[in-house]
């Protein structure tokens, strides 16, 4: 008989069905058992007549295949309620290691991602990955409705964006390698291999030594690149509406969450924008705090949101305008010390860098001795620019990061299916 | 002014209008210039009249903007042009390496991946690409529609899915790990998490020595995974019902392309199978091949591809039932020596591997043992299974392997953005 899912059984009433899935509950009484099963849709109640069906031995995450009649049911908490003609044990479980079946997982975060098959079959822990798949659709549904390509670009480079700093090697047969952490130069060499539009959504890897409760070494970056713009303001627009459009997404398609709209933030007004030089004096005026030395720290990210919400109603801020040696030589320059640069800040900490970037070959060799990078180690890149490398800037957005933020984790690991860390390489 | 695409012009006829793009050809006259511009959507011939506007040294490949009038053209080949009126030149280009303006790129292989940027503003070779994007559109789409969750599974790992062959090394801090060679681990923990249908694109790794045209050391793995299916035909058959929409995908995206339905395969009746052991006695009998020993050969490939044209009117054709010692550890076996396995084979090579996974836990350790694994060497993995795995199975499609054989590639690096294979590190 072809399974039925939970949430179709409202068409099935007083009818035969089959539902399959995992024991989530089981009650045994003298003359009959409650077994409530679980799917990828929600809950049944079933209910065995003890002497017509052999449930001694059934346990919790036993997987079963159960046929019977389904009816109304008496109590309120069930609209209906399975009576079990027969049951087939497909698979068995031993006794878990942690709850799983309560609201929340009452386990620390180690536990937590040590069994990271058991914990995601929790609810709430496994309703983040519906939203952060609601998210990535909404990127990739908004830029494909603008005519952006999808890009597939290597993760194993002989070349860093940025130096050697911070790079997993690799060994490449006899060569070393290294890991991409960021498409950035891909991208930026198919906006001008003229698709003029591309984003990616890829793992990209960061071998930081730190252990934070936002950072992963490995995490998926939603990147997009862009030809043709006037400067970071229409980078800073794209994504404004993308945004909204991410979160009319979630709304939409994840409303069985309950209370998803009062969690996620809100763009009610313009997201405003801040200039980075502004910040620094509002952090000094207004939060006394003066010990920044051309960049945001954690503690100034907190507050500058903090200051958003407050005078502008916000939840998001753009800083814009980073001094030119905090952002990337491939940053266009702003006048003497400035950049066509902004990240965009979402409930204390930056989900998004992006800004415009130098198409010119001269200025872009110049800005690398600037940096004290040799253009020699560059070649294949700075080869680009001498072909007619169009205007263009882009952005980047972590994956895990924003799922966090909009779903206000505590820990951007558990917006991760299997988070890789400092010290976590297993499982 | 804003731009116009080129592809929406036909809205614009006697109307000042702004384009942007490369200067595809340039012919100097007399008197006048023609100005062939290429942007993302098509190309555009503009005409200048040397005494009002300056083009002594504008190039082929140089980034333009372009103000005129649009009027309808003269001569057949193109519906309109545009009278120049002001020309702003964005950026300029050295004399390209090769010649990208022709129908077909005349260069060899090498020569268009280290041009790569430049290779792909040919049309034909970045139309390879609006193909590709209609497959991933399409795999992603079908697989919502049927309520898969997408995952990102870790390309960092510790242990090795087959084994420790044909892995490439990363060094993680103080601990050795590896390059994932496919997401099979992790797609099968989260059908056990309770998503029950889940799928991957993303990239994957193969340290295999050998080059050659249809192998990638990194390339994009299409992975799905899906729970409760009865056996192989269940995954058969949502595979070929994904291949005809993918197909239609194609069609109905990629129509500018000249001839594209002729191209790409058809799915006229039922995909036939034929079990490997009868394959064996066809190539015995049908084409004197006795050589295979217990595996197919890439000319056994194509021979019984040749086979199912000819016999079944198929470009396609599943393979079913492979040996169990040729078969990954995770297989279901079938009977003494089968499995309940197939391949996907489509124009003479292999475009999926796919079937049921052993889902009880002590089969799965027995099969380990045949196969000669250590079953302490694949702690985590087991540790999944002990708590109600549900029956389930899988398949892999190659992105680029599928783009090549759909479009009648001559090697699977064209379908690739910027290929990695046995030498090949740098674009």
């Amino acid at each position: 008989m072809n399974r039925t899912m939970i949430n179709k059984l409202n068409n099935y009433i007083n009818k035969k069905v089959t539902v399959k899935g995992w024991i989530h509950r089981i009650r045994k009484l003298k003359s009959i058992t409650f077994i409530v099963v679980r799917d990828r849709t929600g809950l049944l109640q079933c209910v065995a007549d003890n002497k017509k069906i052999d449930c001694e031995n059934m346990k919790c995450e036993d997987v079963v295949s159960i046929e019977g009649l389904l009816v109304k049911s008496r109590n309120d908490l069930n609209p209906f309620e399975l009576q079990i003609e027969s049951v087939e044990i497909l698979n068995t479980s031993e006794v878990l290691p942690i709850e799983i079946n309560k609201e929340n997982l009452d386990v620390n975060l180690d536990t937590m991602l040590n069994n990271r098959m058991l914990s995601l079959r929790n609810k709430k822990e496994a309703d983040i990955f519906k939203v952060q798949n609601a998210i990535v659709d909404g990127f990739r549904k908004f830029l494909k409705e603008r005519e952006f390509t999808e890009i597939f670009s290597p993760k194993i480079i002989k070349e860093g964006v940025e130096g050697g700093t911070e790079l997993f090697e690799v060994k490449y047969f006899e060569n070393k390698a290294y890991l991409a952490q960021s498409p950035q130069f891909y991208k930026q060499m198919m906006v001008g291999a003229g698709f003029e539009r591309v984003f990616e959504v890829a793992q990209v890897y960061r071998a930081e030594e730190h252990n934070t409760n936002r950072h992963l070494n490995e995490y998926v970056s939603m990147d997009l690149e862009m030809g043709f713009i006037d400067n970071e303001y229409d980078l800073m627009k794209l994504e404004e509406e993308m945004i909204k459009f991410i979160i009319d997404k979630i709304k939409d398609e994840c409303s069985s969450i309950e209370g998803i709209e009062n969690i996620i933030p809100e763009i009610k007004y313009e997201i405003p924008k801040i200039e980075f030089n502004d910040v620094i004096s509002i952090m000094a005026k207004e939060y006394n705090k003066t010990d920044l030395e051309g960049d945001l720290d954690p503690d100034a990210e907190k507050l500058i949101c903090k200051y958003a919400e407050e005078k502008y109603n916000s939840e998001f801020v753009f800083v814009t305008n980073y001094p030119r040696n905090k952002r990337p030589m491939y940053t266009m320059m702003k006048g003497e010390n400035g950049t066509h640069s902004f990240d965009l800040l979402c409930r204390g900490t930056e989900i998004t860098t992006g800004g415009q970037r130098i198409h010119n070959y001269n200025m872009l060799v110049e800005n690398m001795k600037y940096k004290n990078l040799n253009p020699d180690n560059y070649k294949s890149y700075l080869e680009n620019f001498r072909y007619g490398m169009i205007p263009h800037g882009g952005l980047a957005i972590g994956l895990e990061r924003i799922t966090c933020k909009f779903l206000k984790l505590d820990n951007v690991r558990r917006a991760s299916f299997v988070p890789r860390d400092r010290t976590r390489l297993v499982p």
